[in-house]
Order: structure tokens, then C-alpha cells, then sequence
């Protein structure tokens, strides 16, 4: 089937992720000066907003960038050339977020950490506590691991960190975590939150933002990596305290619808308690398929299951990238692929952002299907399992 | 819950129907003079398609109006204050077409027939050949019942028209049925077809039409009921050959758009394809739900079943509305409800225009869990029945 | 030069006008069924929003369909088969409406008047005294004729009726006025309002309405004029209130972002301000260009200048059609042509709707270049003129 | 008056440029996997497309970010911490560029030159010739400077170099030129051009890139400058061959429409053409404005006016951003203000992207007004010095 099959795209791969279509609307606006007094309000607006998703009350830095740009610009402002970071391996991300910090010239220690079951908090405060010299300046942590499908504890890395008695700052990438799993800068002692527009935001990729805690701020001042246009210091001069250059308008207008979703039309709670409901029901599918040698939920983990992102295990000598490749051009879903060692093994569903019941339903519905015309054991019934949960889940509201 | 369910609206309402992102975006097109050479070539091209959508060579005439305005057009265009018409009883649109009808002034003769079995077309051949005194003008049947889900076979009533050797017309109401049923106004001896904009073709509510075949045209020369705004003859001394006042050209670049995605980028004889294998695919669900007392097709004749909607039978003692409120209130799955006769006793999936196949699953995973919700005695399992009839249908191309 | 100008149309005719991006993209609303409660209470909202501009808290019905069919809405709905009317004659569209009523079979009498002078009300109070059979149903008047560019006083037209102490209706177009010119519909006795989206209210063509007093809804009950689809009788029966078959929801959806606009973003009054100096440059600027033997305005008569739409009478000898063809394929301003007997006269700018100085002198300046272009006499300067004017207007805000 | 005008904002702002609908509609997309292979054949094509409008058949790079950080990424990835750039003054943009450059540890020499007049290139090589050592490694250029409203001959900058056998690189920051003026990569042997996406391409801000000579592709390898987000080497791994992380593929469905307006729609040579026609009746509005001791062109060169942007030098005793006000609060017309040394000395009209004839004509009047409003003593008459000019060019055409 060389054509593409009609009726809408479900986009069910783990970022970006699906943009409402009032968002696209307000995106699409006519050019303003971003100098304009009334952008300017909103733009404040949006910044206001945004630190209630991110929950914190200190500072806010936005870059014209993928959500690489904001994990770049939180390693060159907050470190020099040779500091020692210390990243909680996670998976697929840990790793790229450390590549970057050695290609800046940073020493990357990591903790190592089986992708299936997770980092143990336990190994950070051993890591630190063996840091007497103070040469580790920060814990890095993926919040939620988008190739694995898990998620680490940020509360109970803070703890880890706490218990060391140990000063290094503590940075969270929170890309596919923020506005669809429960996020606390400011209670969890984040010092520097690394997000992008591109997921729970529900806008199109290329702004992204970091939250930075006043403690980071102070620490941003040492810091003699080479930078300009990330640097903290710089946007501080300028009239929106971020950006430097052309701000881009479009996205604050696109920002500003979304923030009215989350907060005004369904609640950031309620958005949360959503994710968890989808969240739980494509796992109910997944744990149904496992039966007789299925495909298997790849986290071995329960207490990290991620809410916005579920990776399936494929049975041995069965490619996750067959059903993807069913899933896409004969029904018109697209599934994400395995990262990393994963290629190939896993396949992943995204279940984040503007997502409901039936658009997750009809996502299963067809990796079902996708699972039979591909031969690949499984028990079927998935979709009927995910289908009782969520039931029962409406019934209880 | 009083908050809207957050995630895309699916609209399982047959009718209106979804409509694709670039139509919505090519029909918010800025003002354009609509006697401008440009946009009259633009036009000209979406008569020349939507002529191969009906598969005439004949006339066509838009109008600013819903589909009721073009039923109107084609009573008072070929009529005259008195005639009588044949009605092949269908369901609430044909009862609908009748009531305008008689409220036009025109005598209505109905072949009378049960909504769930449908007419049988000895019958006009019966009372045309009754009528020895040619005073039937036209015979008028909807092709599609939206209200039952069930199809009138137009071929068969052409040719019983002929068998009676009747000189009546044969008028068809196409407006559920265009663009998602194999519908031949030319070979099949339609003189006129009646359709619209919100179904098949995908677009907003507001552009209908009628094809109209050379005899029709002659016909109408000798209509005396009173018209304007609908005069064929009117229209015919305008530019457009259509249309008495404003044209209204921000449909037509959405029609441009709509005629691109059927016949180039799909292909009408796909396009009917995947109405057919959707349809089926509901039925087939439903056809499982009914096991255990639960609800069946309403439609008891297998060979009039259709493709773009169907109207599904609740137990007795249950309202079908709770299913529609349920399926919307807490899923955002829009079903039609049942309409005249049937209020309450049915509930409707409109399974037309852009479509597929997670768009369908994910409607019927609603509607299902909305039984479960409501203690309507069923079959569960309504979704795998549907999906592996997908999956069988997607091996075998 | 064959191929487009680039840059934004700037559409100059009058009407359809303008529409703003805010409501482009309301209207490209996704579909949702017109009886569900949300939208029900959207569209209730514009009702109540439009009745504000209308100025009336009499009855309002909607039609799918352009002014046309609400002006036949108005006059199948209010009179039976060989009703006399009288039309005060205005310009095209007085002739076109009184052509519309002779077809539906509608006695029409004209109270004939020079169309650049305007009728004198007075005649219309010796017409009604003449009739003392009472045979005269209803007065009816083109508020703005959009194809001369002058205002009929509605108010002096109902004294003039109330002077003859004649029980006939006063209907009145507004499709060009109304908001945009002043308009009452309860205060100055207008028993029937009709209306488009296209024009002052910055829609695009395809919904219009009808005001009606409850004088009028009282004679409508015996009017014997065969109806359907326009009937309010019907309509009287529908949850809307309106509508005979599927309600066009995409036009409610643009349409509540209009009455934003009017209402809450510049204000009814500001509206009419803006239309009055806007109108106003437009004239200063012809009438600079009329000396030297130069174009000039069409109507002869100061206090009945409208302020939407603005037509120019070419010198002897020189073709309006030229100066459009000129504007449109050179410079992207699309102007208006001469209607009826005024064809190749006049050319018409409209100055209706989503307007702005910059548009109107953009606008000017392009035809000042376009009557040089092609050698037209004219005395150059017009568009400083309307400058001047427009200068002083700001500084006296 | 603090209500905002109504009618349609005219920009007028040199950057970001007015979106056309199509473009804001095309990137209004659905989100898609930037690896699906119909989303890479489309990038595939836009590489190719703005290959043409940059003139090269050598190095693409894209960056999600701004104008600056293609200035990053072409420093960051062409030099060494201490290498030493010559950077040919022009105005506020060469500063900042020079400052970018500094912050990142770059030695910085400036040619400088008076902003109204510009450089002379002999300066150049006269510089390049005094460098025995080779120090200087690379000569960076602004061809276009947005805030003088010059243009800098980069054939002559290429001149001075070769003049000088010296093998430094030439850097050009095509920004506000690229799409507005005439300019060749290859043939003017440009080793890194710098482009944006918010200027004469007319997309939102937010995607910027670098055409790389195969020269400097080699000179990269040699860089040590810390870097990762913009590494070229990094970019050269990834299917994209650009990008690190997310694709932002709605900027891709927004750049295929711009290039097909450039390229099929208008043609290049025709979108250079009417920056040309514009720019220069911009400059006679401003020539004609200047008598009396009225405002003039801040360029006194006029070898070296920019077709893309005119700074327009205040009288004596006269802020530029009053008449910014008066344009913006009354008119909704937004001019650019004075940077860097020249703040509310000049104001800067933009006249790139999406502009014709009435667009500059609706601007330059609300200017004239705006002077008269505020008292600035002018030559009246600008409007029409600009009427002649662009009728005698649609005469010549």
C-alpha cells in the first residue's frame, strides 16, 4: 500500500506530541513587534503561567530552541570548563544529556543503572558522600526517561542528595514529564528544571525554558564556560529577561492558549490525573498482550511507571519497527521506536499531552491489530482490558 | 463531571462530519471578488469534480444553503403547485422530504414501508402503473436513510420505474450518501441528485447542490411554483450558472481542497473502499454487542445495510440517549441520536468522510464501555470482532 | 503582466468584505453537533449579541444562505400570492429585490427616484394615502445601496408611513449597513431587518437573518405564500428557532468572534465612528480628484453619502472597468465594478468592516495611480486630501 | 486613545515581516514523526529550495533558534578559543555580532567605518594585508544592516580579500537580505552565510541556518570551541544532517509554502525586482519629506541603499519614537525604532517579504500623518513622490 490511508494522523509517538487545534489557530498569528506593550503583557502572562505548571516562584529562562538547547543552556551557565557532574543513568536520554556535557568539555561521572528497574537514590548519596573533595557541582536526572518509559523520584533524589550533606545543585529534565506527571520545583529543591513546548505544552517544537532556583542563579555567576546566546546573564539585560535576538511571538500566542487549557479549561491536577488514567490503561493492555510470550512492558519497575510514555518489550526475534511500520501506513498511527540499544526491541506509545480515552483506545486498537498481521505472539483482549479499566476508572468519578 | 473531556472531539454523529485540518485551513481564506477570472477557473475546476463525484456529465447547480435548501431547490425547480410526487418511505428524512413537500403544496403519495426492512421496488413499479393518468411526476427517494442506516437501491428503482413504462422523474436524495456509497447519477437514470456540503465531501454545513439531468432541465421549463432565490432558470443567466446573489467562495476553496484529497490523493474508488470495509467493521461489533439481549442493527435487511452510517437497536427498557450522554459527557465521542419515530430507541455512528480505522475503534471502545457504564445488557468483545475484521481486511490488500 | 502581485489583497469591494484572522480561525471550527448544550448556548449568546447590533429585542431568524435568501425569506414569510409591495427605488438592489418578488408572484409598485438624488420620502407618504384599499402590505427600502453608495433615512421613512396613517410593514435591507451605518430597528418602527454575515459584520458569505418586529410575526400567520425551508413557522418549532435542517455550527463559531470584536473589543459606537471617517476621507479624496474635469462622486446628494461604500463616476469617455483591472492586476486592490445600468460608470470602494487608515490609503493611492496609468483626467493630490482629513480626525479624538 | 485601532496591523517593523495566510496556514500542521519518510522528502526538498535562494550548491545547516544562534553556531563552529575575526563595521548588528563574538572568547577587529556611510572595502585588504601572521581568520559581514538601512558590496568584500592573498573566510550575515535583495553564495564566494527564518522568507522567527562553504567545512574540523547544539559534526550524523534533537517540522510545512511562492509563484528575480520598486519609492517618500528641514534618510551612500529597509533620520530636537506612537496607537502601523546609537534618533521602515504597492503606500501615508500629527517639520507630498514613482515602474513594465 504505497498511499497514505486517510482520516486523521493519531500521533502516538512519544513527542511532540498532538497540538489542539486552537492552539495551531492561535499559533498561526499575524507578526507583532515583541517590543509591543501588549505583547509584552503577554508575554509576562505566559511566564507566569508557565512557573505555576512548573510549580516554582523563582526564575523562568526561555530560549528559541529544542529542548537540547535548554539542556545545553543549563550546562554552560551553571558549570566551567572540567567541572565533574554527576548523571543518574536512565537510559537513552541520561546518555545524550551526558555526550553533550563531555562534547562542552565537562567531566561526566555516571551512575549506572539497568534501564529496566532504574538508578537506586541510594547510589547518588554513596556517589556524593565519596565526593570529599566537593568536585561534583551537580546531579543531572532525567525526570521521566521517554525511551524506557520510566520515571525517577525526584523527591527521593533530593533526599539522596540532602543525606550526603553534599552542595552540588540538583537538575532536572523534565521535557517529557512537565504539565503530564506531578512536578515540584520549588518543594523538590529542582535547581535548574529543563523543559520544552513540545510535549505536555502541547505546542510545536522549538521553544523550550529552564526553571532556575535563586541558589543556581548565584552559582550561574561563576561560570566561565563560553556562551552568549544562552546565557543567563545576558537575557537578564534585556527587556523579556530571556532571549537573546528576535523573540518569537508566534509561540506565546500558541503558549498562552495552551496555559488557558491546562489551567483554566481542565485544571493542571485534573491534567495529571488524566495522564495517570491513560497512562494505566495502555499498561493494562500491554500486561494483557504479555500473556502467552507476548510483547511486555519494558519497565520492570512498577513503582517508576511513566504516565506519558510506555515502552513495549518485543518477544525475542520479533522487530518493534514492523509494527510501527503496520501501525503507520495502513492505519494511520504513528508509534515511536526503540532509542539507542533499544532500536528495534521496543516500540513506544506516547500518552501525553491533548490525548482522551478514544484517541488512546483506537492508538491499542490498532497496535493490536498491527501485532497479529505481523505474526507476533500475544494474548488478545488487550483493548478489552485497557477498555475495563478505564470504565471502571469514569465509574469512580 | 461538568468539565468538558479534554483530548480531539470524535464526531461519530452521522452528519455533519469530521473535517480534515487542510480543508478547514483552505476554507479560511481571505475575501476574493467571486467574479474574479481567477477564483471562476478556480470554481469551474470544482464543478468539473464534483460532477465526477456524481458521476454525471449533465447539469449542476450550487446553492448557499443547507441540504434542506437544495431539497427545496428541486421540488420548486421541476414542480408545479398540485403535482404529485411518490415518495418511497425510507425513514425520517423521507417522511422529512414528504412534510416539505406537502408544505410546498404539492400532493404527496408515500409507498409506504417498514423503516427496518425497507421499501420493496415492485411497489413503484405497482402504483405507476396505477397511475394510468401520468399525474405522478417524480419519484423521490433518499438514497441513503440516514435516520436507519440503510441504503434504497436507486438502480432498482430506475428500474421499476421502467418496467412501469412511467415518464415519471426519479429524484434521490444523495446527501448522506455522496462521496461515501457508490452513487452513478448518469447510468443509473438519476435526474436529480440532491447533496451537500457536511458529509462525504468533508466540508462545513452551508454549499449544497443538485445534479440535474437534460430531461429534468426540460421539465423544469414548465414549473409554475413560485422561486427565485432557487430558479435554475435564474441561475442560468449568471456567470456561474449557479447562485442568485453573493457567491459564496470561501466553500469553494474548500471544495477545491476536498476534491483534491478524494480523487487525487485517494481516489474515489478507495474512498468507497474504506466506507465499505469501516462500515462493515461496525456492524460487525454492533452484530456482537447483540449476543445476550444486548443491541442490534437496526437494519434487518443485510442487503441494504450501509456504508456511512449505522443506527443501532437499544434493548428494550433502555434509553439510547444515556449512551450518547455518556459517550460524550466522559469520553468526547460525539453519537447521533435516534430521530422521529425512533427517538430514544437508537443511537447512530456515522462512519463517513475522514475516517479510519483508530478513529472507528476508538468510537466503538467508547461506546462500548458506555453500555458497560449504563448496565446495558451486551456481548462484550464488540471491538475485537471489529478489529479482526480490519486486520483480515488490511491482509487481504 | 500575467502572473499575481504579491502581498495582501487588499479587497476594496464592497462586499464581501474583509475578514479578520481572529474570526478565519474561530470559523475553522472542528465540527461538533448543533444540539449539544455547549453549542446551544454558544449560539444563544450570538443571538442575543446580534440583536444588539440590530438593536431590536423583537424575533431574529437565521438562514443558511446570502442576503438573497434572507430578503426571500422575508417576503415569502410576511405575504400570500398577489400582494402588493411598494419599493422605494434606491439602485440595483432596490431592482433586484422588487425583480425577486415579481417572480415569487408579489405585485410591486416602485416609487421611482433618480438614483444619485435619492427618493423623496415624501412620495411615499402620497403613495400609501393614495391607497385607501389598503392593497399596499408593506414598505420596503434598501437601508444603504450598496451599488450607488447612499443611504435611504429609514427614520423620515417611517414618519412618512405613519404620516399616511397606513397600517403597511416597513422592511428594510441592511446588508451593507448594518454595522456599519447607524441602525434601529426598534426605534425607528422597522418591522422586518434583513441581513447578512458578508459585510459589516466581517464574515464570510453564507448566513444571513431576518429582524422581525411582532407586528410582523403576527401578519406572517396569513401569509399564504407556499415555504419551507425559509418558514417561521417552521422554524418556530426547531430548538434554534430558527433553521430548517442542519445548523450551520462553523458561522456561529466566527460569528461569536465578530460580536467580540464589535462589542467588547472596539465598541458598537467606535464601529460607526470609524465607518463615518473612513467614509469620509474616501469622499474628500474623489472630490479632490474631480476637479480638472475628474472622476467624481456618484451621489449628488450630501446627506444621504454612505459611509460603507463609496461609487465614482468616470468622465465621459473613460471606462470604471479600466481603473479596476489596473488596481487588481498591478497593485492587488480589488475594487468594485458598476452594477445594472451603472456598468463601465462607476467603479465602487467599499469601506466596510475590518478597516484601518493604512487599508483606506493604501486603497486610495493605488486607484490615484491607477487613473494616472490610464490616462485618466482627474486633479492629482486625492490621497493627501483624504490625509489632511484624516489627520485632523485624529487629533480631534 | 487607548483602545487598539481596528483593520489589520500593518508591519512595518524590518523583522520579524508579515506571514502570508498561506504560509500561517501551512504551518498550522498536524504534528509528524520527523523520521517518517514523506516528512523527510519534504525537508529533503526545502534544503534543496533554499539552496536556490541562497545561490549555493554547497552546505546546508539548520538551527531551531533565532538569527543569533545561526551567528553562534557559525562562530562556534568555524574557530578556536583566541583565534582572531575581522569584523567590518556597519552598525548596531555588526556590534552585536562582534559582541557575540567576544563573549565567546574571540579576538575581535573591527574596520570601522561611519554608519551612514560605510566601509570602504580597500580598508580591508588593507587590514588583511598588515596581517603577516595569518591571525586573522576569518572577515565577517553584514550585508544588509537593518539599522542604517545599508548594504554592504559583499562582491567587493570578496574583491578586497583575494586582493590581499589572504585565505581568511568570508562570513555574511544574509539575515534581513536573504529573499529581499540579490545575493550568490558561490559566486561571490561566501564561506558562511547566515539566514533567519522571521525576514524576506516570511516565517514566524524561530529557524535560522547556515550556508557552509566546503572551505569551511574543512576549517570546522580544525575548531576546539566547545559546542554541541550547533555542531556541524554532530549535525553531519543525524538523518537530518542538521539538528541536534527534535525536528521542528511545522517550521518545514511553513518554508515549503514560502519557497513555493518564491520560486513558482513569483519567481526570485520577480521577488528581488519588487524589493527594488519598493525600496526605491520608500526613498522618494523619504527624499521628498526631507525638504524643509524635514526627516531623511539616514543613508548617505546611495551605492549602498537597502531595497529591504529604510532608517529615516528625525530633524534636530524631534524624537523618531513619537511618530512610532502615533502610527502604532492611532493608525495600527508599526515602524522600527533607532538601535543601538541611533534610539529615537531614526525610525526604520521594513519593506521586505510579503509587500506590495498598497501595503508601503498605506504605510507611508499614516507616516506623513504621524510627522504632521506631531509637529515634525516636512516637505508634504511624500505619499505622492512615491505614487509617481511606483506608477512610472508599473508603466515600464
Amino acid at each position: 500500500m504505497s498511499k497514505k490511508p486517510r482520516g486523521r494522523l493519531f500521533f502516538a509517538n512519544p513527542g511532540p506530541t498532538n497540538i489542539p487545534d486552537s492552539i495551531l489557530h492561535a499559533q498561526a498569528h499575524h507578526t507583532v513587534d515583541f517590543m509591543d506593550a501588549d505583547f509584552i503583557a503577554l508575554y509576562n502572562r505566559c511566564v507566569d503561567g508557565l512557573k505555576r505548571v512548573l510549580r516554582t516562584e523563582q526564575n523562568l529562562f526561555f530560549y528559541t530552541g529544542s529542548g537540547h538547547a535548554a539542556w545545553e543552556a543549563s550546562l554552560v551557565n551553571l558549570f566551567s570548563p572540567g567541572d565533574r557532574i554527576l548523571i543518574v543513568e536512565t537510559g537513552n536520554f541520561s546518555e545524550s544529556w551526558g555526550r553533550m556535557a563531555k562534547g562542552l568539555g565537562l567531566d561526566v561521572q555516571t551512575i549506572g543503572a539497568e534501564w529496566s528497574t532504574g538508578a537506586d537514590p541510594a547510589a547518588v548519596t554513596a556517589a556524593l558522600a565519596a565526593d570529599s573533595g566537593r568536585a561534583i557541582k551537580a546531579v543531572c536526572c532525567v525526570h521521566n526517561e521517554t525511551s524506557t518509559g520510566m520515571v525517577l523520584p525526584l523527591k527521593a533524589i533530593r533526599a539522596a542528595i540532602d543525606a550526603a550533606g553534599h552542595p552540588a545543585l540538583l537538575l532536572a529534565d523534565t521535557i517529557s514529564s512537565l504539565g503530564s506527571l506531578d512536578f515540584r520545583m520549588d518543594e523538590w529543591g529542582i535547581d535548574c528544571a529543563v523543559g520544552g513546548s513540545q510535549k505536555g505544552l502541547m505546542l510545536p517544537t522549538g521553544l523550550s525554558f529552564t526553571g532556575v532556583s535563586n541558589k543556581a542563579l548565584e552559582v550561574h555567576k561563576t561560570s566561565t564556560m563560553p556562551k552568549h546566546y544562552f546565557s543567563w546573564t545576558n537575557m537578564l539585560t534585556r527587556p523579556h529577561k530571556s532571549f537573546i535576538g528576535t523573540v518569537p511571538t508566534s509561540f506565546f500566542f500558541g503558549l498562552q492558549e495552551a496555559l488557558r487549557l491546562i489551567h483554566d479549561e481542565e485544571g493542571l491536577q485534573d491534567v495529571l490525573a488524566r495522564h495517570s488514567r491513560l497512562g494505566e490503561a495502555v499498561r493494562r493492555c500491554v500486561q494483557h498482550w504479555s500473556g502467552n510470550n507476548g510483547p511486555q512492558l519494558y519497565c520492570k519497575n512498577p513503582a517508576r511507571y511513566s504516565d506519558s510514555v510506555t515502552a513495549v518489550l518485543m518477544p525475542e526475534g520479533f522487530n518493534a519497527d514492523d509494527i510501527r511500520k503496520t501501525a503507520l501506513s495502513r492505519f494511520n498511527v504513528s508509534v515511536g521506536g526503540g532509542l539507542s540499544k533499544l532500536g528495534g526491541k521496543v516500540f513506544r506509545i506516547g500518552h501525553m499531552g491533548d490525548l482522551n480515552e478514544p484517541m488512546i483506545l483506537g492508538t491499542l486498537s490498532v497496535v493490536e491489530m498491527a501485532l497479529k498481521l505481523n505474526g507476533v505472539p500475544h494474548t488478545p483482549g488487550g483493548v478489552d482490558a485497557a477498555m475495563a479499566y478505564l470504565a471502571d476508572a469514569a465509574k469512580a468519578n
